[in-house]
């Protein structure tokens, strides 16, 4: 069975049809790892890849994949657009709208619109989930650990909405 | 810490933020199991639930979880909306514009525009995977094992795009 796949220019460059692999530290080859966002503080331990969207996408979605590393957690923060999260790996919480929710590989989440929300990884290992938005969106409000609106908007991110 | 979720509701019907945890079957609690399509010979097996999309989605984007019994294959069909797709578990294949390319758990999939495509369980286990499309998108055309269209069209979804 012939498998000459395995495209490594990826993220979301839309060359073709493709299928690539994912490596054993839970990314995909040949798809580049990005920063999460501008560094503020609110956030550690988080990196994403580019499944599908982009500039070159002819979809209205984009498919990316977010890892945090053990202690790791994503912005506390709200915006219009909703997210549709599944965990592939590692185990950690979802804060929604100020409620806990453990997570496990297999859930799905739904984040509903302006509805505060922040991924956190409390095991030991990474954290990984997919997260698929509308590739026109709103720009995301940081918010203060307690849910009020931070002063700053650095948070937002460093891929921005076409 | 809390987990009060999992509604069990689900199906797109976007009652707010929440996790919904999978079973040991694979598919999600409370979310509908659907058929595939209309029967009509192309295709054997298949079950699909909606996680995120439909009538009552704010989003662009309906994210869907299909899965193929052991031997079973979806349509061989061709259409301009792009697919992006992530494999949960099993094993099996995808025809890519006539190319086939083996399928494991956590190999990410395009199927880029007009491309002819169809995924086979090859395994002895079931073959799951996420699937991602614009909520508004074209009716597939179904095609024979050679390429060529059918002269039935009969295989469209049953959730049409809206």
């Amino acid at each position: 069975m012939p498998d000459a796949t395995t495209n490594q220019t990826g993220a979301g460059q839309a060359p073709g049809s493709r299928v690539v692999h994912s490596d054993e530290s839970g990314g995909w080859q040949g798809i580049a790892t990005l920063p999460y966002k501008r560094a503020d503080g609110s956030w550690s331990g988080v990196t994403r890849q580019l499944l599908a969207g982009g500039p070159e996408s002819p979809s209205s979605f984009e498919l990316r994949y977010f890892e945090l590393a053990p202690g790791g957690r994503s912005a506390h923060e709200t915006h219009r657009h909703e997210h549709a999260v599944v965990v592939l790996r590692g185990s950690g919480e979802a804060l929604l709208a100020g409620a806990v929710h453990a997570l496990r590989p297999g859930d799905f989440v739904r984040v509903a619109p302006g509805d505060p929300h922040q991924f956190r990884n409390t095991g030991s290992e990474p954290l990984g989930f997919l997260c698929v938005v509308d590739a026109e969106r709103d720009v995301p409000t940081p918010l203060t650990n307690d849910g009020a609106p931070s002063c700053s908007v650095d948070g937002d991110e460093l891929s921005r909405p076409r």
